[in-house]
This record gives structure tokens, C-alpha cells and sequence, in this order.
């Protein structure tokens, strides 16, 4: 009885209430809330000293939301065993239906689906790729101010043709040091694979952003410069330098944090899962 | 000088934070927010003791939200004769630069326009029509944390077709006693345009009404009696009885004020502003 079951959960949030993904103390955090949720409602087991610890496919800054988070966690056979008193539905839909009851104090954070993990899975470590949305209300409409949870707004009309042309440019697999917060024992090498930008139903400015991975405020990062491209304090030869360069630089603006959502992770084939985690373990933690 | 000039001011806001349009002691309201920021930008003139005051198109409740409300606003001649240091634009244009400025830290809310209102207008009773839309987070798609701010969360999935057919029975010149908090000295009849639903690219269920007029909360417990019929709780024939009955009965639920926006008010051509005034002042004030 000393396994383990992985499960995976999906999960959405509105970043503006939480310090981020990861737990930190006295802190507001997303993996927090849910954690003291999920230890709420777990069974408990005869001398079993569990905490359920959910490790996450993209760690969300400060503010960041998220609509399709994925997360896995490893729960104790001795606790999937006691089980719950309805044994009509399997362990994992009855542990997503008490989690639902238990957050929906918080209206900001939802499990949508909890589900047994395939072999192998790994929520960061087996995923492909990350797709995410940033959301800015420029000049161009009348300022809605029910968007301003998730847009970034800009008082200036942004050109799209502008935004598109420069973001063909950082397209591919390069160093994104000049668009990434340093992190220790970490590369800035990454694949960008998508990034293009197109106007709402309310005309509000879309950019749709496809990587492997992202290192830290790398959307940001692209977001700002790209904003200031548009403005006409950047141009394209000195973005191409600066991407060149692959080093922080004042020129380039962080975009503010509450316009980006991670919209969805993207996993192989079950049978690919464990072959992929082991890739990516090995090139990203160097 | 002891004119007055007459404003149209457009406005939009979140209604969250406010506890609706009508000034209130102690209350953060949004004629309050939006009275005090105009005071401040307004040019002084001696002798002059002005405060302005704005007459709006749609009273809305406490956490409504409003996408296209219109006020007007009169503004003595010496105050406008004062007008503002920067002489090239317009006294109106200068006013809604300063009020935005003044404004922009109270990001749930914003002047968009402020123009010269033609003769004859009144924001209040030259409305031909009002326009709202109510919406709804049913269980047909996950739940989106970041629309909490205005939908209403419905757990079980709503049958639009049973939505759409009920609301047909609505439609027309009516007393909406069954669906208006009454209110002294001011008639239920109401005439309901337009009243339909559809789902929205996030599936999100939108009800869309047009009336010439809504009486207090009638928007509210029109959506609230129907989601009662969609969930098989309340059938056609009874909602029939209790619109021909014209009152109040606790088998019509008021829907949350959350998922109310109003959209959009519609005046007729300025040359019928004057006689609309008079007709709609004549019944309303009955």
C-alpha cells in the first residue's frame, strides 16, 4: 500500500486576486488555495502523513490567468482506498466534485476536470507546448470598463500589420535572453512557435502566443517590446539586435501582467508522455 | 449669462464597486464619482455657485454595469464662457479630456464622449428605447473565473429554444406589474420590443431586450421567471396567469444584477427630441 495514484486536474483562474501560482507564505497564491482545499476534502488514512502537493505546467506570475492550466498531483493508494462514501462515481470524479463544492467560495479559481493520469504523464515535463493570449483595449474602441480585469490598456490605436510583421521576426528556436528574467541553472532557449496578433468581436487587440516553453515574463516581454514597436520607439533592425544580443536591455517594456491568460497545454500521445518528459527534463534543467 | 448649456455625456462602467447610478450619502456611486470629478474640473466663475448634476437614461441598480448610458448635464453660460486654458478645442471636448483624466483612477468607470446636446434633448425622456443584455454562465461550457464580474452562474444547461419560446409570450404593450417593483406614482406598462437569446463564441447564453422603457428591477425578473421556465419549474401557461395578473408573486425569482449590462439608449432624429420629451414626460408621470 506505499504507491502512488497521479491524477491530473484542469484548471481555470482570474489572476487578479492571487500571488501567483506558486505557495508562498502569508500569501494569497493559486497553488494555496487549492491545496488547503484538496486537504479538505481528501480522506484521510490510518498513519498516512500526506500534503498534497500539485506540481503545474506553467507557473503563472502575479496577476496572470489562466483558462486551461493543467496541474497533476500524487495521491497515496492507503488514501484512494478509504475512498468516499459514494462509490457510485469513480475516486477521481467524486474528489472533483468535492473540490468544486469546497472552492466555490472562491468564484475565482475552478477545477474543471480531475481525471486519472496516463502512465508516464507529467504536467510540466511531458507537455509539448503552451498557448497563450494577451489582451489590450487600445484607442480604437471606446474604453469597456468590464475588461479591465484581463486587457492591458493602451491609449494610443496599434497598428496590426506593425505587430504582425515584427513578430515573424522572433519566430523560431533562438535565445530569448532579452526577453527573459534570469533564472539560475535555467536556459533562455526556446522554440516560438506561434505569434500573431488579430482585433476581438469588440475590437479589442489579440495576440496569440505558441511555445515549448516560456522562461519567466517572456510574453510580457515580447508583448512590451512589441507595443513599443508599434508606437514607433523600437524598430525593427534595433529589436533584431537586441534579440541578437540576448541580454536584457531598458529598451525593451514589460507588458503588465493582467492582460495575459494561458489559454492551453499541449501533450503528446499517451504513449509518448514518459519519452517526452524525459526530453524535456534533460534539456531544461541543464 | 444666466443661460444654460446643455451637455450629452456617454458613459461606461462596471457596476461592481458601485452601489448603482443614484447619488447616495456615504455611498460610492457612479453619478457621485462622476459629479465630484466634474466639480473639479469644471472653471469657476465669481459669483457663481454651481454643482452639476446629471439627468441619466437608465437609473441603474447597484451592480449593473452600462456600456452605452447617456446623461445630460446643464452648464451655466458663465461658467462655460470661462472655458479652459487650451482654446483650440471645444468647450465640450476640453471638459471630456479633463474628466477622463480626472477619471482614469477609477478604472470602472469612463466618460467616452462629451458633446453639445441638440435642442430639445433630454437623456431621460427623449429615449425612444432602451437596450440590455443579461448573461449567463450555464454548465454547457467550463466555468471562465475572469466572467464573474458579469454573468450570472447557473449550474444546470439552459434550453434556448425553451428560452426563445417563452419569451414571445412577453413581447407587446403590457402591464409588467407581475415583473416591476412598484414604485409610487408611476404605471407597469411597459412596451417590450425585443427579447431573445443566443449563445455567445464562448457559449455564454445572452438575453437581449429593447423596451421603450424598463420599470424597476423589470429586466431582472423577466430573466429570472424564464430561467425558471428553462429549468421546468414554472410552465407557459403559469407565466401567462401571472403576466395577466399583474403583480408581484413569489413564483417569479429576480435574476442577480451582475449579469445586466445596459447596452445602449436610442433618441430619435434631433428634430423630434423636443415633441418625444413632452409625450413621454405626459405618460411616464402619470
Amino acid at each position: 500500500m506505499d504507491g502512488q495514484t497521479r491524477y491530473r486536474l484542469d484548471i481555470a483562474y482570474d489572476g487578479t486576486n492571487f500571488n501567483g501560482w506558486a505557495t508562498q507564505p502569508e500569501l494569497r497564491t493559486v497553488q494555496g488555495v487549492l491545496e488547503d482545499a484538496l486537504i479538505l476534502v481528501l480522506p484521510r488514512a490510518d498513519g498516512v502523513d500526506y500534503f498534497p502537493r500539485l506540481t503545474v505546467a506553467g507557473r503563472t506570475d502575479a496577476g496572470v490567468h489562466a483558462l486551461g492550466q493543467v496541474a497533476h498531483l500524487d495521491i497515496p493508494e492507503a488514501i484512494v482506498a478509504k475512498g468516499f462514501a459514494r462509490t457510485e462515481n469513480s475516486f477521481a470524479a467524486e474528489l472533483n466534485r468535492k473540490l468544486s463544492k469546497a472552492l466555490s467560495r472562491d468564484f475565482d479559481v475552478a477545477a474543471h476536470k480531475i481525471q486519472d493520469a496516463p502512465p508516464g504523464f507529467d504536467a510540466r515535463f511531458s507537455a509539448l507546448s503552451r498557448t497563450y493570449e494577451y489582451k489590450i483595449s487600445d484607442a480604437e474602441a471606446p474604453y469597456n470598463p468590464l475588461s479591465r480585469l484581463d486587457h492591458w490598456r493602451v491609449e494610443s490605436v496599434l497598428d496590426l500589420s506593425i505587430l504582425n510583421q515584427a513578430s515573424e521576426v522572433l519566430l523560431g528556436l533562438r535565445d530569448f535572453g532579452a526577453f527573459c528574467k534570469p533564472r539560475e541553472g535555467s536556459t533562455s532557449i526556446r522554440n516560438l512557435q506561434e505569434f500573431h496578433w488579430r482585433r476581438g468581436a469588440d475590437k479589442t487587440v489579440i495576440a496569440h502566443l505558441k511555445a515549448d516553453a516560456f522562461c519567466h515574463s517572456m510574453v510580457r516581454n515580447l508583448v512590451g517590446a512589441l507595443v513599443e514597436v508599434a508606437k514607433g520607439r523600437l524598430n525593427l533592425a534595433r529589436l533584431t539586435e537586441l534579440l541578437d544580443a540576448a541580454e536584457r536591455s531598458p529598451e525593451i517594456k514589460v507588458a503588465p501582467a493582467h492582460g495575459l491568460t494561458l489559454l492551453a497545454v499541449e501533450y503528446p500521445a499517451d504513449n509518448e508522455l514518459a519519452s517526452r518528459a524525459e526530453q524535456t527534463r534533460g534539456i531544461r534543467e541543464l
